[in-house]
């Protein structure tokens, strides 16, 4: 399975269902993207979209779009289209402002509906657990850190809410939901799962696993456009008895009666805050609809292939793996460890290999099987085998570090 | 000074120094633009940066564009744009979120910092109370309303935060901002003032009038697009004391970093939160260097102005006027009662007259001295005479209500 020649790659391409999509995209010709786990590529679609939304729906149609080109829905009708790709039912998904302003709507309604701990794991995405420190700081609510080593049986009685990422950021492990829910059940444990280095990219069946609360990301493996606006799912019963304390009027059961009195929406719309941001909502609702042509357990599977695939052509340049093996499940990019990976990664972006770097030496790698063919991981791999075995790497231009890298 | 015919009103546009500002926008020739105070016209230099920031950053630069195109900066550099025209120090301005999203966040971090009550006014904005609501159910702060008519005699020893618009969303009354700051430095009270309906259409002085802690809106007289994401003003001085609770790691001192521990940035950039939408913040980045062509004290004139003309000519249509007259000071809108307002306001949007309603029986003009002519406000009367004169409203289309009205 794993290419031998490029030839080999290209003749993956041509049996790859998958590989008509990426016409929907409008690559720089000079670039490898490995970075769609940190902000995708805009589906041309997308493009054509924001265009219709700022030059029609805003500069004709103004004040009046919020109804007449459906701008009042939007929230709802993205939150339908990820619904698939996540295993939720459609009314339960809602998109709304970012993965951490979503975090604390979450973690404020159910802890104060709840007596016991908010908890989160030490090494995962940094924001879920500032989150909590502040949501902990403001209520007076006790919070506990998992170790970064630590499963589901680590799991105290006294914890009455815990984030956790599908995907983890850095190594790409893919977490148990159905472990993690059975062993919350047992102790009476709400879990907020965090899918942004999972949604788009890998199958998630939150409804099956017992899921019923979860956040994600909109510009990552979803192609939303820098910055999307977040999602956020809660099961349709659950949000029955939540009070979530970012109240605003987008939640209210009827915004435009002016109320005094807040009164929430049904199910997840209690979960809108202010007024949303459109131009970002309109790119967001049209490149989801990319996913209406693939499955996503295709799409799981053509990433972990691209990911083995990288894997194998790399194994012998001296980098450490931290990311599952092939024989294992794994999210949508590969983590590779290397003392001056700062520096390669600069020589990669310098030779058009675009990934990117966690302090303090992760190179990340993302797969994303919408617009990548078997020939990019090809020639990715290549390129950075020749920036090694070249040292490239060790020229002093590479070694300025800007500020995001 | 009231036109007393088309001429007069041409003559009053041609000594205009705020009328070269018309043709950065672009509105369609067909109608009358009074609703800036709801949602403002895209400036035409909006509109191309709109598309370079998608079809040149996004589609090109991709992830680079977060240092290379500058988005990492642009919520400061929102920021330092909006300061002059609210008065406050550039480095204290940040644009984040939402105005409900960031009124929690600063009553949150006020509410955490003192011992009494949170409060907001009755009659105003309902977000601004909802919110609060929210921050009481979470917290066990005790709410106070304070009455539609008090002034700031009426705040009590026991308030510790209250909510205040500068213009009212309906009447367009003014607050006295001195007034209510020095009667609330007497009683140790914070007051986090609501410059939705203020921000860009009158000028604002925070600090020299012991302001300390605002929000506002972008999507209004500033014209940001629909949707656009909102400022929030702290001092910088009282800024050090202040935790707010929606800790996301971009108000982290170091976000790259990706420590596990939350240590907040300076001053106002600790309120910033997830990841900003990219989009919509260019696009309300650069509507913003419209100002920069004219001072906001005679954008206020205008428009205070124009709301006289337009009183004056709808003076005898038997509708009620609930905003200040002419003598006192006015929002930059002018709100007129009618029992049959609602469908008023239907037929004159047919007749391409476009301001909005509020139930249940507000008809609300804006005038935004940005794009709109005498010669608009003398149609626009002209029109709005001829309605109500010849009963068009009475018709039965007028009658059915929308969603957003």
């Amino acid at each position: 399975m794993i290419p031998s020649s490029r030839d080999d790659a290209f003749a993956l391409d041509r049996k790859d269902p998958l590989a008509r999509l990426r016409e929907q995209f409008d690559l720089p010709q000079e670039i490898i993207y490995l970075n769609g786990n940190s902000l995708g590529p805009p589906p041309r679609r997308a493009l054509r979209r924001l265009r219709e939304t700022a030059e029609t729906e805003w500069r004709h149609g103004l004040i009046r779009s919020w109804n007449d080109a459906g701008w009042m829905d939007l929230p709802k009708k993205c939150g339908e289209k990820i619904a698939p790709l996540i295993g939720a039912d459609p009314q339960d998904v809602l998109v709304a402002d970012s993965v951490s302003v979503n975090i604390f709507k979450l973690a404020a309604a159910l802890c104060k509906k709840c007596a016991g701990a908010i908890a989160y794991h030490a090494d995962e995405f940094p924001t879920d657990g500032y989150i909590l420190q502040g949501l902990s700081h403001l209520t007076n609510t006790p919070l506990h850190r998992l170790l970064p080593d630590a499963d589901q049986h680590a799991l105290s009685d006294d914890v009455s809410v815990l984030i956790k990422s599908i995907v983890h950021y850095k190594t790409a492990a893919v977490a148990d939901i159905a472990a993690w829910e059975d062993a919350a059940a047992q102790k009476n444990i709400a879990i907020i799962w965090d899918l942004s280095h999972a949604a788009g990219v890998i199958s998630v069946d939150l409804k099956k696993h017992g899921a019923r609360f979860a956040v994600g990301c909109g510009y990552k493996f979803i192609n939303g456009g820098p910055g999307a606006p977040a999602f956020v799912y809660v099961d349709h019963e659950a949000a029955k008895d939540l009070r979530q304390p970012l109240s605003g009027w987008m939640g209210h059961a009827a915004p435009f009666q002016f109320a005094e009195a807040y009164a929430p929406a049904d199910g997840v719309s209690r979960f809108a805050c202010g007024t949303p941001p459109i131009l970002s909502l309109s790119a967001l609702d049209t490149a989801l609809d990319v996913f209406a042509d693939a499955p996503i357990s295709e799409i799981e599977g053509k990433a972990k292939k691209m990911g083995d695939i990288f894997l194998a052509l790399s194994a012998d340049l001296g980098l450490e793996n931290i990311s599952p093996p092939p024989s294992e499940r794994r999210g949508g990019h590969v983590s590779l460890k290397f003392s001056h990976g700062y520096e390669v990664m600069q020589a990669l972006i310098a030779r058009g290999v675009i990934g990117d770097f966690r302090a303090p030496d992760i190179m990340r790698f993302g797969f994303s099987p919408l617009y990548l063919s078997y020939a990019d991981i090809w020639d990715a791999a290549e390129i950075l085998s020749d920036v090694l075995r070249s040292e490239e790497w060790r020229k002093a231009e590479y070694a300025i570090r800007g500020k995001v890298t």
